[in-house]
C-alpha cells in the first residue's frame, strides 16, 4: 500500500522540534527553550535515521523533566525524492509531549 | 520451553522481535512468522540506532497488513556496558502490535 502521508498534526499552539543530523541537545535545548515559552505541548518529528536521536531526544527531556508526559507516538510514512530524482518512502516519527 | 534472550516486557503469548542491525526485510518476516504461528500480539524492541530501522519494520508492516494496529510504543533510557566496560545509557523503544 503506497502511503504518500503528509503529516500535519500539530500542536495546539503550534510548537514544534524537527529533529535532524545536529548533535542531540540542540534538539534538547529547543524543546525546553519552547517549554520556557510557554508551550504546553511540543510536536517532535523525524525522519529515517534521525528516528532515533528523537527518541534520545525525548528520553533526554523526560529524565530532565520528569513532569513532561507523552501524550501520542505516530509513525508515517512518508514519500521523498532522492538527489536524482527518484520516488523514496522514508519512515517518519511524531512523538506530542505535554507539560 | 528455551528462553534466548531476556526480555522485561512480554505480550500475553511471549511473541517478541528484537531489532538489530541485520536488514529490515529479515524483521519483518520474523513479525509476519510470528503472526502466522497464531501471535495476536507481537513485541518488537530496539535500542540505539537500531530505532529508526524498527519503525521501519513497524511501517512496512503495517502497510503491507492493513489490519495490523500499533497497541502501544513505550520508551526508555537502558543503561549498557562498552567494550571497555564503562557503563553507557542508551535509549529503547517497544512497539506492541495487535492484530
Amino acid at each position: 500500500m503506497v502511503e504518500k502521508e503528509a503529516k500535519e498534526t500539530k500542536t495546539p499552539e503550534g510548537y514544534f522540534v524537527y529533529v535532524g543530523k545536529k548533535g542531540v541537545m540542540a534538539y534538547v535545548l529547543a524543546v525546553i527553550t519552547q517549554f520556557s515559552e510557554g508551550a504546553k505541548e511540543i510536536s517532535i518529528k523525524a525522519r529515517g535515521k534521525s528516528i532515533s536521536r528523537a527518541i534520545d531526544v525525548l528520553e533526554i527531556v523526560k529524565n530532565k523533566n520528569p513532569e513532561v508526559k507523552v501524550k501520542a507516538i505516530n509513525t508515517s510514512t512518508e514519500e521523498v525524492e532522492t538527489d536524482d530524482g527518484r520516488p523514496l518512502k522514508v519512515s517518519a516519527i511524531e512523538i506530542i509531549i505535554k507539560k
